[in-house]
């Protein structure tokens, strides 16, 4: 395939899931997009992680993204390593990982291994498509790229470029891994070492962006682990235990090139680079129904870039819902149980079926 | 001296620095505490890195601490790099840099390190403490512990105890430094070696939650180095370029222990610990005239805390003035020249000196 940046990738594999059946008409299916660290792993066990996937509370029979009613996909993202093409893949010319060879790749190369997929099942239009953060990216670069191909779009706390502050963590994140000396330029995977301690402290800084400030205080405060101080630098707070869990347990199940080249696609992504900073010119062509969310305590995504979509779309299309939903959750509340966003999204979703009669 | 935490600190030297006289009455001399990674080099130029003092804007002849007026005083916290006692110093036990040896200490131990050299000049009574964010829990540390040897106490952009989303920034940042092979558990003196590489990140993270996401957007926004991008891992965006500098100037001045001590000290900073959360009892004796400032975008230091310390102190004492300054600067503010952060601290100061005598 070629790419935006003018690099071709030879043979690249797309890994992807699917519960339920696509209807004869080809008019059920419901593209979900995932976030940064998420996978194609959406619901039941994830069988490299053994965990439970991301988004289970929304997805399965009767649940808002109803198995028993949508054909439901899920693809791993290109670049990524559950799968799909990536650093870690062997590149045929060399019969060696890609490592740092690996093109650089942006949301709108995502989105265009994705159509392919969507080609490949004979899909002419998807029902929807959703996905939150870097997913919920993808789907603008859908809505904007490929209007026609989509009858709905769900952009979940996400923004139409990433801002100053976000493109700042992802570069101290990826100066962390690469200064790892463990990382080896990239050419880690023949050494059977990995820069566990660079993506350790990288997916630290990202977790402390999840949350809220308040969902911090909440959550932990000033707990301790036990109940006197170490006077040391053991992890005296339950805050410290905690990122310190999520950091060694990250490193067995994300590739630290991965990482580095899916935070740059984030770092590249801005809808209105071919408009001189007009974001309506690039949704010019929506013609889709729009579901936008964004969550009020959210600070990597806040809910000021949801309004800046809002805006722009309001000049083109007619057919857009925004909400702002209450949570003191963080960018996490994508993820999580939040009951506003359940009945809103599930709202919007029936109403698209009753109009297109599914 | 005997610290907080039990142990004991032999032959603790403090260097600070002076400026303007003494006067008879010893009634005019005003105290800084610096922040994390200040020093006592306040205004002229710094002889280690040759910079400009800190605050140079603030501290001078006719300034709002006007060192024709005033004796300024500013001491290098205990645990510092800067000639103070600290982990790089020589443990006189083994003839060797303390390390990882070095005895926890907390901000009430970098005050009484101060109160023994106010003792030495024979000052009762200072006319004011002053300081912002680690400087400022200095100052709160000083009103609450010794009420009688203050006129006045200026806390700025701080907090009166570390909250859970800054105990985890900080962790990262140690993280950061302990994971780097360079660190050698902290014995990296004698190896002419520097954890460069994790200090570097440690700093990078910092200065993220310095400035405000406005004030990153509005700096750098999504401005790049040249106009087209690299599409590899270079600095293409300005912000990513000035946080490497950042990063990797900031190896030069400071010392990783030290930073591991210092901002260890600031998350055991509480100082409703001996009082089950209530801090108008830590306030109970405070008797000096009180100016709080917090900054709209500091988002580290939220003016949020500072209402819990107006609230606490309106239980025990009167003579509190509270200004929340409109800033876009973040928690950087108080280091910038903001006008009405100038006008209102000059003020104060003016109002103090006539009340008493000066």
């Amino acid at each position: 395939m070629h790419l935006e940046g003018g690099q071709k990738l030879k043979n690249a594999n797309l890994a992807y899931s699917t519960w339920g059946k696509l209807n004869n008409q080809k008019t059920n299916a419901i593209l979900i997009c995932h976030a940064l660290t998420g996978d194609q792993f959406v619901t039941g066990k994830n069988p490299i992680t053994n965990r439970n996937g991301w988004w289970k509370n929304i997805v399965g029979p009767n649940k808002i993204l109803d198995t028993n009613k949508y054909y439901i996909i899920c693809a791993n993202v290109l670049g990524g390593c559950m799968g799909t093409t990536g650093p870690s893949s062997i590149n045929a010319d060399t019969g060696k990982p890609y490592g740092m060879e690996f093109p650089i790749f942006t949301i709108k190369d995502m989105v265009n291994l994705q159509l392919k997929l969507i080609d490949s099942l004979q899909i002419k239009k998807l029902f929807s498509v959703i996905g939150g953060s870097m997913g919920g990216m993808q789907v603008l670069e859908w809505a904007a790229s490929y209007p026609n191909r989509i009858y709905s779009a769900i952009p979940i706390a996400t923004s139409y470029r990433h801002s100053a502050q976000n493109i700042a963590f992802h570069e101290v994140g990826r100066q962390a891994i690469m200064n790892d000396p463990d990382w080896h330029h990239g050419n880690y995977y023949q050494k059977r070492l990995k820069p566990r301690h660079g993506l350790s402290v990288a997916r630290m800084i990202a977790h402390i962006t999840y949350l809220s400030e308040g969902a911090f205080q909440k959550k932990f405060g000033r707990d301790m682990q036990s109940k006197v101080l170490s006077w040391g630098f053991d992890a005296d707070f339950q805050v410290e235990s905690y990122l310190r869990h999520q950091g060694i347990s990250f490193v067995d199940r994300f590739d630290a090139n991965s990482y580095l080249y899916i935070t740059r696609a984030m770092d590249y992504f801005d809808l209105t680079n071919p408009y001189e900073g007009n974001l309506s010119l690039a949704f010019k062509k929506a013609q889709c129904k729009f579901l936008i969310i964004s969550f009020t305590s959210d600070w990597l995504f806040p809910s000021s870039e949801s309004h800046e979509i809002v805006k722009a779309l309001n000049k083109t299309t007619s057919d857009i819902s925004y909400i702002e939903v209450e949570s003191d959750k963080g960018h996490d509340s994508f993820l999580l149980e939040v009951k506003e966003f359940y009945e809103i999204l599930s709202g919007f979703i029936s109403g698209v079926a009753r109009r297109i009669n599914i």
